[in-house]
């Protein structure tokens, strides 16, 4: 018999593992500074709360099934249509209501390098604030939390979906293709501006429209350049300028967060998703072409009510945390010292057992991470042993030991050893563990 | 539209969640402490895998379905399933191979009160030991990982495959009918004596052969006390007897670790399970009736030799991370001090956003939990939502505060306010956290 993994999908072990853990611990540590308390909520969602955000690929991308009480539901796709589900059904949540999650989530995609069919989002929201400040916020908490882990080599690409059905409106595109012309621009950076007009031609799109179109999406650089030209753009559509309004507020506060440096305006950036109304941003890896983006987020007004719920307010940004992972794998960025294990404990002899063990057991309810000898080694063995896991000190005991009241330990990096009384044992080890 | 969650699935929100990640911390810091790594395996796993396991409840039990490749696969029910396939797959990892892991699990169970159809199990195992020593070792982790949460309000219910093989062998039951015996068995608690009796018998085993059966499974106490009479009774059955020396090795090392204490030998303790070789285990709350096992486990040292593997000796115990959560909330045992923030910014009016905005992030860069005021609240509304959010202070910020290089600072217990310098904000204030 040869098990396999289902495809897609991945363990990680030992090093990888609290690597993950490193990272979502920072994450986390800044959502919480942000004043953002977690939420969990389940894998499995019904179909009906996970389609009826709407978009024709969903059904091909979730993993969707009948239970046993034939009921269709599906593994989560993202970590906000969960949230918009919770606030719908939740109408007297306190608002603002501002939450973090660090959760799978599963997409049947084609599996390829840097995509996966189960990945880790983390994710904050602020739902129930009208104002560009909670925009603002997530942003910021989203550098916040990730220069620490991979520097200042991003950007976050800015765009306003009231912006881009400015666009439309001028390029003369009927409302009712909005969508569709989303969709194609969001491949843009997969398919090139040639096969974005090609998509666009086989929606019904004329060229001369699509032309229009296209001399907006050029439109990408600092924000200062930028908002004049769009702003100067957009004064004949109502809507576009809604949108440059927004933009401006947005700009301003990320301005007073001092987070300006990192926003540029990309009047090409669409995203794929319907349910964004407002300003949408993608975080992207700028030392590395091809990462693809490492986050991405956006103003989603009217989802909640599509979800049964009272029109609600809603904004937030999601942080791929496996790209992320990915990256800093590829530049060997990953900190040596996760894991280890302060002491490791040596019997020598199956008599001092109890007498090794007992004090494995006082420096463990110390809170030294411990770890005792299981396998019977000989003391040459567990010396390797002791090197591969990393054990800063190691204690050998013998039945000499008992006899003399002392315990042996050896300095793993000094290489260097000497024996103690062990009535001074606990108090020479905290000593030499802070050193 | 109305929507629901799946059924038997749950939403955890604000405190609830808080209360989660506490409880998670606090058993993976005790993981951490005996030299435990964490590992993470995917949510789905092939069913083959699944399967491999055996016992013909499982089938009905897995959230199991057919993925679009037309590949059968399921929703993981534990975490040992998934260790014994990683195991089988990758025999060249290190032994012992010591993992923790905390995960979600699914079980297609009827829901009912303290039984979900997601729920999170902690676990640890050890790989490669054959010596009682890892059965003892995982035993006390979770002895030292429970104590800190629930008290000492515990036992440790302990028993041994190999002599219930021998009480089934003594009986005159045919070894054939071993694994029906031990899931019949296994219900004494919910179907009682009269019940196993009688699904005893609708195996086709005789009266006289159960009523041998239940002379056994009537030995139950302090292990010094029954562990002699078993070894008594075991002596005519030579896998009795080597289950006897097991308990009795494995207690010589459960006495050396100091907790002795807490255990019980309890001959009709069986686990449903077909995949246990050795001692098995199962972690009984003890100050009130009818919460159930908080967590159990056992040696399993033929699961990954089925799972196509090299034979590799096992074992490891799960805590039942939702029984206990429940059992502390209903005996009122969930901390005050969970979340909260340290300051709640206020700016009094729009054109002190800049300027309160600085302030904030200041706060934020020295890892202050810091949120601020988003919806525009007036300063009434604003107190009686920083109380609401258990802040510690409150900072408002006007136009005056501006002009004067000054900060106002409410301390919310207190109910005292004072006005700071804005050079001496930032010393002040991490003063009075500390406080």
């Amino acid at each position: 018999m040869k098990l396999t993994r289902v495809k897609g999908m991945r363990d990680f072990i030992g090093k990888d593992a609290l690597f993950r853990k490193f990272i979502i611990d920072n994450f986390e540590k800044v959502f919480r500074i942000y004043g953002y308390d977690p939420l969990e909520s389940p894998a499995l969602e019904m179909w009906e709360t996970l389609s009826a955000k709407g978009g024709e690929e969903i059904e091909a991308e979730t993993f969707k099934f009948k239970d046993k009480g034939n009921r269709d539901v599906g593994l989560r796709f993202d970590l906000t249509v969960p949230l918009a589900r919770i606030v719908a059904t939740n109408p007297v949540i306190p608002k603002p209501f501002k939450r973090y999650a660090i959760g799978k989530v599963w997409r049947y995609d084609q599996p390829q390098a840097g995509r996966y069919r189960e990945f880790t989002q983390a994710d904050v929201d602020i739902i129930g604030v009208k104002d560009m400040i909670a925009d603002a916020e997530v942003i910021s908490v989203a550098i916040d939390a990730l220069k620490p882990i991979i520097g200042e080599h991003f950007k976050i690409r800015l765009n306003n979906r009231k912006v881009l059905k400015g666009m439309i409106e001028l390029a003369g595109i009927s409302e009712s293709l909005s969508f569709e012309c989303f969709r194609a621009i969001d491949k843009l950076d997969k398919i090139g501006i040639k096969g974005v007009k090609k998509e666009l031609n086989q929606r019904g799109i004329t060229g001369e429209q699509v032309d229009a179109l296209m001399e907006f999406l050029d439109l990408r650089g600092a924000p200062e350049k930028i908002l004049p030209q769009v702003e100067e753009l957009m004064q004949k559509s109502w809507i576009g300028s809604d949108g440059v309004m927004e933009l401006a507020h947005l700009l301003d506060y990320l301005d007073f967060m001092g987070n300006l440096q990192f926003i540029e305006l990309d009047l090409s950036l669409a995203r794929g998703l319907d349910y964004y109304t407002g300003p949408i941003f993608e975080v992207a890896y700028t030392k590395y072409e091809g990462i693809g983006s490492i986050g991405a987020g956006g103003r989603y007004d009217n989802l909640i009510k599509k979800l049964g719920g009272v029109p609600t307010s809603a904004t937030g940004i999601s942080l791929g945390v496996d790209r992320i992972i990915d990256i800093l794998i590829k530049t060997k960025q990953v900190p040596e010292d996760l894991g280890g294990i302060d002491i490791y404990v040596v019997a020598i002899g199956n008599e001092v057992h109890e007498h090794a063990l007992k004090i494995t057991q006082k420096l463990r309810s110390l809170g030294l991470i411990t770890e005792y000898e299981l396998m019977g080694r000989n003391l040459r063995k567990a010396l390797k042993y002791a090197d591969m896991r990393g054990a800063k000190f190691m204690i050998a005991i013998g039945q000499k030991d008992i006899e003399n009241n002392t315990v042996s330990i050896r300095d793993m990096n000094k290489k260097s050893q000497f024996t103690v009384p062990i009535s001074e044992l606990y108090r020479e080890i905290i000593e030499l563990l802070k050193a």
